[in-house]
């Protein structure tokens, strides 16, 4: 998609250009794909020698130092200046303006300018889409949907009624959103359903994968906080609140009532149990399973979740349990033998019970 | 939706009314969001206080001890009482009834009074729909699928041929039934389908959440009992069968060819192998891996899981161990000096043995 | 679907007939299901007495001796044979050529003999579309999407542009090929979007199951190696290469650029960590989570994951961790007895150590 000098994504990110401003790229590519013509980029310090390896034109990096004559853009974060600049190479397709002839609008509906309706859309009474909403083929919204600019909906997503989405916010294919929670009374062994009678929230600039679930408040809203990234096939909880700046990893699960703090972090396949509180800023590792509030700025792994620390010690520790095992016995046996030979030197000892302590191994 | 008088509402849940018969209510909400027009419910012993602050019109609670001064209806189950009266002010949305006419419906079905096939559906051949079943928008039904009356599918459902899904059965959005079970017969490294030729039963009353996959049998049935209630992002294996009131949480996985007894739970996350048989009444607890029969009435924990008891006693002794395995290491250079010190009172011990432990630590 | 004689079906499948050539079966089913005119299978050594048991009318088996008089016949891999038998009574139903009326086709599209398009599929521009390609009902492909011939992608799922599938691959439902990665540059508490352009390269003969997510590559390709099996709700991050060969059961998930080794298996709910390298047939045990590498031939379960005899030796231990707790404490309390003993005898011990460890329990 065109052309750029070095010198003119120097300027565009700020940073400061060691080689030839005039040199020029076509593409970005990671540092093994990317070619002559290509910019490439440093994210880490480990990969340092693969840059040094690279074939890329020119690099975005954090320090010139290592890459002696070479095109090096210097910037304090090179991955953020990756997403800046990707724009320029991949500029975002948005699907031209208009509704299909195979979607369905239903009555009463407030739509704003440039909106986007893919074919065998369904749209129910009362929704009110913002300027340029783009709902892709098949997704389904449910009466008195509200919507901000910007928002893309990939296909196949289901919203339900009363449901209320942000601004630029993306949610990919298959997602659903507002389904029932999932609260039943129990009486007599059955179960009978509580109706779910709230709705979901989700504020500006949310990302959501694919094949994610949120569920609607049995009464009040589920709420997604603005700028949380949610990756594919979470699983959100009736009434939980998830703070702003968050990050879910695929395949976490938050029960119902839950608060998790802004900026909190879910590593993948972690699980927060229903009816916490989790404070600002915790980090959760991956497969941990949270059944306890957390303070703010924890870093918990293990199942159940424990203080990182705690955990990695008691998980050495448990590494060496099968020896310690070996040597409690060993003690066991060697104390009748010590005990023995001091009753020898002094008056009969505690022997029984050393025996029993060796026979309870 | 309209008001009622609290002696309406006593007099339908069969409660005793504390307070004024003639005092109306226009909505319930939690006891956070109620004021004065709206009923709440105390459902559990430790929301009392917030239900003392609550400026909520009327209360359902089990005893009106806490609360005098105020009108409370006196029930013995609140929350089941409050899935009851949620009705009054929440009727049940149903779709208007008739066939959409951008809905297929394919040839030989039979259709009972009332259906409702939503904009897209798709009706596979000789499908029976009971009465005023509802197919909301992009259901997809393979041939011969039947389904019993009041059942609803919502948005995006996929269930393939054959399936029978029974009476008052609601599937959550973009959920799938009947997908072929993961069978390959394996030979020189590589694998051959097993044709996927059963299918799948859901009896009455089973509730499904939003995608949900439920496998259809290599042979036979994969079954869910009556009144089995399933969340979220449930995986359900081919041949599994599901007793009757069981309730599994958001993202739990069953195995394929294995057997739940009725009533059993399996709390969010957890997981059950292929082939085992879980007694009646077994609990499984979040994120729990089950990887042998269960006894009825079992309570299990962990990851393998084990009595929940046994359990509980092994981690809080795990949080021990790093601080177990100084104490040995202590004991076992104590050893040293207790032996050394009974060998100058008689003759020369164990010191060998001793050294050894130490140095094995 | 008609019948076989016994002599046939043997000979199909290469295997000695004990028996009847001339009796005639109309179908397979398990060995409870089975009658007198179907044909069963004893896939493994404990399902002899079973099968001793079924009134089936034949048998596949590995070893006619212990069914002395019924109609046997022999084959090394009875489950194989099975695979291969099967398709005589369910021959796979492919769904009828030709582009509904409701589908709608980009332009530019190459489509092959005998494509089949369902209702309310969506086909971008410029795809390929391989002989006898079947798109099921609502199937949504993206521009530029590439299928080989003889691929099914079932009702509801969702390819995004520039996905590559191969040949006789199979889709089930609502699963989806191609979102966009999970990658984000942080600055200053918020994160910004990696674009993700990349895509995702399907092998031939794999196979997908239902709910299935599959993310594009930041750069490059995602990509699973041909007869790769995946189960339902597996997730499979941006760039991860999955080798030929591997099965991953269902509610897997894999994190980004993890490099799975050809033949490798992981069981159901387990995790394997980004930036990773799986050996060659290794095997992941159910539940267990991967944060390191692991070499080819690796057999580890647990979270963190382990060899699996280490794992099992320290669950072993685990159990017997409460009851070490209290061998050590009667140890300790012995110690100062024993050393009290030693004392007598000779002079002064460490007593107060002793005494230190045992407050320290």
């Amino acid at each position: 998609v065109g052309s750029w000098t070095l010198g003119e994504i120097a300027a565009r990110l700020g940073g400061r250009l060691h080689g030839d401003p005039r040199g020029r790229v076509t593409g970005i590519r990671s540092l093994a794909e990317a070619g002559p013509d290509d910019l490439s980029f440093v994210s880490r310090p480990d990969h340092r020698d693969e840059a040094a390896r690279s074939r890329a034109g020119a690099l975005l990096a954090a320090d010139a130092g290592p890459f002696a004559g070479r095109n090096v853009i210097v910037v304090p974060n090179p991955y953020a200046a990756l997403a800046e600049v990707m724009d320029l190479f991949h500029p975002p397709a948005s699907p031209e303006p208009g509704i299909s002839p195979q979607a369905l609008v239903g009555e009463d509906c407030d739509l704003g300018v440039d909106v986007s309706i893919g074919p065998f859309a369904v749209v129910g009474r009362r929704c009110v889409l913002g300027a340029r909403v783009a709902l892709r083929p098949r997704v389904v919204l449910g009466d008195d949907v509200r919507i901000g600019a910007d928002t893309v909906l990939h296909a196949g997503v289901v919203v339900y009624p009363r449901t209320v989405i942000g601004e630029r916010v993306t949610v990919h294919a298959n997602s659903v959103l507002g389904s029932d929670g999932f609260g039943y009374a129990e009486a007599g062994g059955s179960r009978r359903k509580i109706p779910q009678v709230g709705d979901v929230v989700l504020g500006d600039d949310v990302e959501i994968g694919a094949c994610v679930t949120i569920d609607r408040a049995t009464f009040g809203s589920t709420v997604i906080g603005a700028r949380t990234k949610i990756d594919n096939q979470v699983q959100i909880g009736h009434n939980v609140q998830i703070g702003e700046d968050c990050v879910l990893v695929a395949q976490v699960g938050v029960a119902g009532s839950t608060r998790l703090g802004r900026g909190s972090i879910c590593a993948g396949q972690s699980g927060v149990s229903g009816h916490l509180t989790i404070g600002e800023g915790a980090r959760i590792g991956a497969a941990t399973a949270v059944l306890q509030d957390l303070p703010a700025g924890a870093f918990v792994l293990g199942a159940p979740a424990q203080d990182h620390r705690d955990w990695k010690k008691q998980q050495a520790a448990l590494r060496r349990l099968p020896d310690l095992l070996h040597r409690v016995g060993r003690i066991e046996r060697t104390a009748i033998t010590a005990a023995n030979g001091a009753a020898r030197g002094t008056r009969r000892p505690a022997r029984g019970r050393a025996r029993r302590h060796g026979g309870g191994q």
